[in-house]
């Protein structure tokens, strides 16, 4: 019997960029492929995606593309990927290619995918691999548990999951189909982990209706809520709620209009009728019957709500009496400018709801309760906690030992790292080809931890670009150096003292001294930097240009 | 009867920076100045402190200036404003006196500063008004409100406060003498409104004790506590924990080292006899008898905790089965900072107590039960939250309307807006000159909005460094041009391609054109500027030399 391998390229021991291979022999299963958000020192970088060289290096051995369900942390980074693989089949819910082929088409055109829908109880061969989804509740539709059947018996993958009992969609988790595969045989569990740290049940997506519910009941004017564009069910919940209240809704941002878009033409959201109504049509109603749906839950600079609340958005004031419904959590790392923006919400003269007695948002995620449901439901030999950084696993496993499991069945896999499964045992690999790939503004790829480096230096401290001109031939200096400075803040007569220092340093050089350009570069820019650091104690970056004449 | 007026220069619509000034006549009273910290945005900003301008102009008239408690969010921003009001006396506590006296004489020295101690019931004559310090419970010992005696009645100043009944220095707050000053008669309360929207009443401080003492007792290995280096509380809590279940505490950290010496020598934190020792004395005993209190609650990027995170503090090491506890609340824009730095200690073989059940934590800041208690003892006339955003004085004149208070005896305070007091009514005055002045990474104050927006364009898309040589008699480029990036990153080839078409304009100019340096240096920039955002959708700096020759 061969090993049989799970290769995680990105999810574990982090939130996002979900990607994970399973392999056996030559044939490979990969299940999903998404992105992250950078964190606050990657300067300038729009998305991180997984490093995809081990794919690269075996896609003749990659026999299916598999996406549990259409957020951006499981699908994102497919037009990084998908250029490179093609003639792989995309397997996802006709649902998830739908929300995704638009993103494909303005970026790398959908024109040679093969996209193959699936569907709950179909079992896709893919070499001497299947694969098989099961339906599974989450926040968004049409999410799947994977199982995949190898020769050591099923690794199941949850996905991002939550047992839900009144999902918005009535469309339950095959909760006996899950206990079928736990019979058949489940190997490895690999579970979802992001809510590991809070304990019980998780709330029902139901719930969060209660909550906008009641403030659409008593607010006297206009209700805007704010939620991710990809919260398909919460944006279900304001329709009902509006209809049931009498108000009309109006949808702002180009992803939440183009997702609603999709979703009700493909019967995922039903809108009742009459509800929805066109922005300019805000002005032909009462403010106490309109709700207006938008993006900006996490305050994205070029979102509308951010842009309303800075008064600069032209096609929606926020007024006096208006009510904000904040329906989401916000990605770690974006409370800063979340808070500004509800600071300046109110300032406009909005209340801003972000938290409440009865629910306004509920997780996607499962609690504490809910995955060690998932454990008994599976009844895994192996078990591996993904999809939560390092803290999380650390509760999942403490988790999984009070449940019975000794440590030698509990794994914390690590990006890159293999988890070979064998005939009896089960033992980490040799590290493949991974890390993250850090995309810039412009949406390319690559950007360096040099270039990094550079940006945060300049950031702090600014830049200063210093221009020598010198006659190679005579070992002369032509005019006077310049100094330029940007982004540099020092006390007054810095740069003219740093000029002084640096004057004197060229002329106390001797005229073969001078005909060293690649010496002279390093001196003047070590003057430079260091009669600046004396005065200041600042190290701005110094870029020298030699000119030879 | 003249106007009075309270003029907050920091501290309302925002949380830190706290500095306001009460004026009667020509006799001007200063409470607080402190600093805040940067946003995310405010590249290579260290801290933030008030514009003192108003303060400046009027130096003649400031008549004492007071600090409630010595947090940074009070006095931080001393060594800014001192040196340019000489002859000010600065009223503290001795205890506060003692804490800031060390940062003053690392910054500004202390000569010639008259730094007089006050105590709970001295009334000290500032010109026409007077002001009494009355104690209050908060995070640090010996916190005061200031009852300011004015010609319209008190006007209360609540500082930060909670009410602690069982506080950890047992020195409880005055409540009988604030009952009677609000018999007495107070103009205007202004309170603390940090936790307004938490509900009840807060815990006593001493609750943390509970959860330290948990952690200690249940902990195989070493156990780590993390919390700011001015919670002394905090800091006694640990100490007799420690004591009470037999573990040796050691202390890293600069400023956690200084202030313990401080607070033991002057009594304000008693360390029981043989509990602490040296680092270098820890190896001396087993793990289960070692706690070590260390900086870095922030996770504050040079802070031993991060470092130690990282496997780069040279004085310790993390090791497996360490037990590290965050008794700290993040400051709103530093999660992201500290979720690295918790992931990172558990990737080093810690375990992280973030969040329990028995409390490590508690806010030193009063509960909504709390402040309506503030409200009922001084019993005030107007009413007008400080200390807190937007969001917090909005929910905190909900809750005085909801007791019984009319909206126009409600102020929601803006900083640089003075509210005037007159006899038988209050309104806002004219501006006074006012805002934030960001104080760069080496000390110096002003960094300024293009600064920042030079820092964030680099930051995002980098800088080309573009030197063109010019014989300007001859109306000829010399050479070729020389184009340098930094941090900046594109597709391979785009610094060619610039070249290139930046080469075909340059010969496209005629000998005139080639003479007007000035027009020359726009042309150059906007050719690079326009070429490479069209190849990769950046907008990185473009920053010209032209040399002339």
């Amino acid at each position: 019997m061969s090993v049989v391998q799970v290769i995680p390229l990105g999810g574990v021991g982090e939130i996002g960029k979900n990607c994970t291979v399973i392999r056996q022999g030559d044939d490979m299963v990969v299940i999903d492929c998404g992105l992250s958000f950078p964190t606050e020192e990657m300067l300038g970088v729009d998305i991180v995606i997984p490093d995809f060289t081990y794919l690269l290096e075996n896609k003749d051995k990659i026999r299916g593309l598999f996406l549990t369900h259409a957020h951006e942390d499981h699908v994102g980074a497919l037009p990084y990927l998908l250029p490179e693989i093609p003639g792989c089949p995309i397997y996802a819910s006709q649902f998830t290619h739908a929300l995704i082929r638009n993103k494909l088409e303005e970026r790398i055109g959908t024109k040679g995918l093969i996209l193959k829908d699936y569907k709950a109880g179909d079992i896709i061969q893919c070499g001497s691999l299947s694969v098989e989804p099961i339906r599974i509740t989450h926040s968004i539709p049409e999410s799947y548990c994977m199982a995949v059947r190898s020769e050591h018996g099923i690794i199941f993958f949850t996905g991002d999951f939550k047992f839900d009992f009144t999902p918005v969609d009535g469309k339950p988790a095959q909760i006996n189909r899950i206990a079928e595969i736990g019979d058949e045989g489940v190997v490895l569990l690999l579970s979802d982990s992001t809510n590991v740290d809070r304990p019980g049940w998780g709330p029902s997506e139901r719930e969060a209706s209660k909550g906008i519910r009641d403030v659409m009941l008593n607010a006297e004017g206009r209700v805007l809520l704010t939620t991710f564009a990809s919260n398909i069910h919460r944006l279900q919940q304001l329709m009902d709620v509006a209809a049931e209240v009498g108000r009309k809704v109006a949808v702002v941002g180009r992803r939440m209009e183009q997702n609603l878009d999709i979703c009700a033409r493909m019967g995922y959201v039903t809108i009742p009728k009459g509800v929805q109504i066109k922005l300019e049509d805000l002005r032909l109603y009462p403010d106490n019957q309109l709700a207006i749906l938008t993006t900006g839950s996490q305050g994205e600079p070029m979102s509308a709500l951010v842009q309303m609340s800075k008064g600069e958005y032209g096609r929606l004031q926020i007024k006096n009496g208006d009510t904000v419904i904040y329906s989401a959590r916000p990605i770690p790392g974006n409370e800063g400018a979340i808070w500004r923006t509800v600071n300046r919400l109110f300032r406009q003269g909005a209340v801003v709801i972000y938290d409440s007695k009865t629910p306004i948002h509920v997780s996607g995620h499962a609690y504490q309760e809910e995955l060690k449901m998932m454990i008994s439901l599976t009844k895994p030999y192996y078990i591996a906690p993904v999809h939560g950084e390092p803290r999380h696993q650390h509760i999942y496993n403490q988790m999984a030992r009070a449940m019975g499991y000794p440590d030698h069945r509990i794994f914390t896999l690590k990006d890159g790292i293999p988890l070979n499964l064998e005939e009896t045992n089960a033992t980490f690999g040799e590290a493949v080809p991974f890390g993250r790939v850090l995309v810039d503004t412009g949406g390319t790829p690559g950007v360096t931890d040099d270039v990094l480096k550079d940006r945060f230096n300049i950031a702090r401290d600014g830049i200063i670009v210093l221009t020598v001109v010198v006659d190679v031939e005579k070992g002369e200096v032509c005019g006077e150096p310049v100094l330029q400075a940007r982004g540099f803040h020092a006390p007054e007569g810095t740069l003219d003292f740093a000029f002084d220092v640096l004057w004197d340093a060229l002329r106390a050089l001797s005229r073969e001294e001078l005909k060293d350009v690649g010496r002279l570069r390093h001196d003047v820019s070590d003057v430079i930097r260091k009669s600046i650091h004396k005065r200041t104690n600042m190290r701005p970056l110094v870029l020298p240009t030699i000119v030879e004449v």
